[in-house]
């Protein structure tokens, strides 16, 4: 399968759309939007366009979603197309599974694997977006909506000089992140803390004796760490993540104690590698000491239609884990499913917005509910300890004699225009050798809930 | 492979052989050595030759012992060769795993997969040695031992009316089981409780609506219990095993407080299957409740060579847990070891019993050492819950799909005659990926030598 770029449309001529929020996803959006010929104005509260953190994954679900926009060579300029995937066991070195993502692999899914640099593809996708047309504001916030029959009347904030503005639009995208303020209208839920928190560095590939010359994703997994390593930049730049643990929060989650804010800090990241392999440790002296990501997932949101007019897409919706690197390739699909949808519904006439936001919902939300899901479990698949690393290494063996491919396919091979997951809401369950598995962070809040105030002598 | 089988010979002609012990073990020494010409006396305390138990697998290492003795024909007779063993998970009842025992099977390990009521393996031992020579006596127990440089003066006792006696030979075998009086000489040991318990039964299989035609020998595996289900003699007799981790004995070993004697008992047994499909706790009706196994093993020795003319073999050298169910046969392993270099060594004239058992020491010891690690990690494979069950699934469907005779043959072909474990006793280790393992009781000892005397609230 090869994808044919998109040359822009006219598809969604006059419709007004305004998007909330300015990351990956909010200018996916307003590109897949533009190219249809939409009226697209996207605004941003930050004063500028910005990712935090470096290097980000994105797999051929995600290459498709450039390709089709026009922008799959720029982004594999300014990125790195990896030889293949390496999970090595963190403590003994072991390689136990190495995806290869070769010729066979890029015929398979259509696509290559590539890393990039999160900065990197996000000024591809601003630059990309205003080129098709739309209109990218910065230092502006989207504060809330109002949904008429016709239209809805956006509510914006200018943060500068902290004045109001309403502004009339045909559709309100609201990208607007893990904190989105419109998430708020569907659901009353919290982000759920992971327990886990990233470190993260890049330092200069080609000085770097031991890592120079490296051509390959690499992921050292272990007890309740891990370790990535990979290019970025046409080999100029070494990305490396180190994700552990931490003992802080856990205690608290255990003891029911108050979550001190810090969790994951400097301190807690000194130990928390000292059972890996000796390698590792010595890596983790070029990781940034200064920030430390707390990672958070939420709940998947089975609805993301605020209203006829209003949608939450990317993290607002179903911000993930990062385990199966999908968190901006789900905006991506997200952003490219909506503009699909609306233009297939605009052929047929006026635009029945209500419509393509519950047909765009229905597609998109079982889909991001089983990656969510899937993150956590991979996550924890990674972390295991003990008879079960063992086990889980051979798993992963095998998987590699057996071919992995079937493991992956619901994920790569997946295209918003077969609506498979409209036709079969069922897909967005894990398989059927995972219903069973609860995630660890439920199950002790739930044994916590039964063994409370008991004491335990040992 | 196709073994013949042995005709009589008379390498070991005029040489005096004590066995004590009359078990499948010492049964099966008896034979292959009266087999080689010597004169075999064996001594069984008990009043009669009886196993307790019911049902036993043997696997094609032991099945290419009764070839090489002659009793294949009438074993396969009074068994019953399955055409497979499936692995089930014990909650969802799916198949995960189907070892097929056809053909292939046969030509690789050069010997088919038998189950066979241990009575009547017994039995089959006990007629055959006395064909081939040896002399059997019930009811005398051998005490002990005294080494010359000449020979062994055994010391009996005969159990009815409590006199002694002293019979001189050049060789004592004791095949004297776990409690075994001789190992004694050589290690302090005692037997280590596995915390599982097994409940036995066996009831008629044709009027059995639910089973009847079973030809599988079927392994229901689920957290901390299992459930096995097999045909004896030529499909008359249903076997059905249920084993479950004993909560008591589990919390003394915790708790550091004393172990209930009954521990397993049918009040443990009422519960122990609750978690798992409804047609195993269907099927538990059938157990006999009267008696019960408590589970142990020893840890591996060494050395079995307690002097030049005495050794330990069968469950006094290496009493295993039943989960790769190799304790019957790694006896009629050490028999046939024991017969053929003695065999070989009579080919040069005068035998150096002394030789002869080091040699067969340093052959056996590093494999049935092999042979109880396995059967620990095999048996805590079986019995996790969460999220290693669920990876467990999965290995044994990959295990099914990518071939699993790698993990299998290590065991299942073997021959003493190739000397593998003398020439590399490093074939006594576990497999490289699982050095690391720790046996979970081992576990549990050293983390309540850690944490003696502490308090957790939770």
């Amino acid at each position: 399968m090869s994808l044919t770029s998109l040359t822009k449309t006219e598809d969604l001529t006059g419709q007004k759309i305004i998007i909330s929020g300015g990351g990956i996803g909010g200018a996916s959006g307003a590109l897949a939007l533009a190219l249809r010929g939409a009226d697209v104005t996207l605004y941003e509260r930050a004063p500028e366009f910005k990712e935090v953190g470096a290097g980000l994954q994105i797999g051929p679900h995600g290459v498709k979603m450039l390709e089709k926009w026009g922008l799959k060579e720029k982004a594999v300029a300014s990125g790195y197309l990896p030889d293949n995937m390496q999970f090595r066991d963190a403590i003994t070195r072991e390689t136990i599974l190495t995806m290869d993502f070769g010729e066979q692999f890029r015929e398979h899914y259509g696509a290559p694997y590539l890393v990039i640099h999160r900065s990197d593809l996000l000024n591809l996708l601003v630059e990309a977006a205003r080129e098709a047309g739309a209109t990218l504001h910065n230092g502006i916030q989207v504060e809330g909506a109002d949904t008429r029959e016709d239209g809805v009347t956006v509510h914006l904030r200018h943060r500068g000089d902290d004045s109001t503005e309403d502004l009339e639009a045909d559709l309100l995208v609201a990208f607007d992140g893990i904190h989105s303020v419109f998430r708020k209208e569907l659901c009353q839920d919290e982000p759920v803390p992971s327990a886990y928190v990233a470190y993260r560095g890049t330092s200069v590939l080609p000085e770097d004796p031991d890592m120079k010359g490296l051509n390959s994703v690499i992921g050292y997994i272990g007890p309740r760490c891990h370790f990535i390593q990979y290019p970025l930049r046409g080999g100029e730049l070494l990305n490396q993540v180190a994700v552990f643990q931490s003992p802080r929060y856990l205690d608290s989650l255990i003891n029911g104690t108050e979550v001190p804010e810090d969790w994951g800090n400097n301190d807690e990241f000194k130990g928390a590698f000292d059972h890996t392999n000796e390698f590792i440790q010595g890596r983790l002296g070029s990781m940034w000491l200064d920030t430390w990501w707390q990672m958070s997932d939420r709940e998947p949101l089975p609805d993301w239609v605020v209203s006829d007019r209003v949608i939450v897409m990317g993290d607002a919706a179903h911000p993930p884990l990062q385990y199966i690197a999908s968190g901006a390739v789900m905006a991506m699909e997200d952003s490219e499913c909506l503009a699909l949808y609306a233009s297939e519904a605009a052929a047929g006439g006026e635009v029945n917005w209500g419509e393509v936001l519950r047909e765009v919902s229905d597609e998109r939300a079982p889909r991001t509910s089983r990656i969510q899901q899937t993150s956590r479990f991979w996550g924890e698949l990674w972390h295991v300890d003990g008879l079960s690393r063992l086990i889980r290494n051979e798993t992963f063996r095998n998987a590699e004699k057996s071919g992995w491919y079937r493991y992956a396919d619901w994920l790569w091979d997946y295209d918003a225009a077969r609506r498979e997951y409209l036709r079969d809401p069922a897909r967005g369950k894990l398989p059927e050798a995972l219903q069973e598995w609860e995630y660890n962070l439920h199950h002790i809040a739930r044994e916590r809930e039964n063994l409370k105030g008991q004491q335990v002598t040992v």
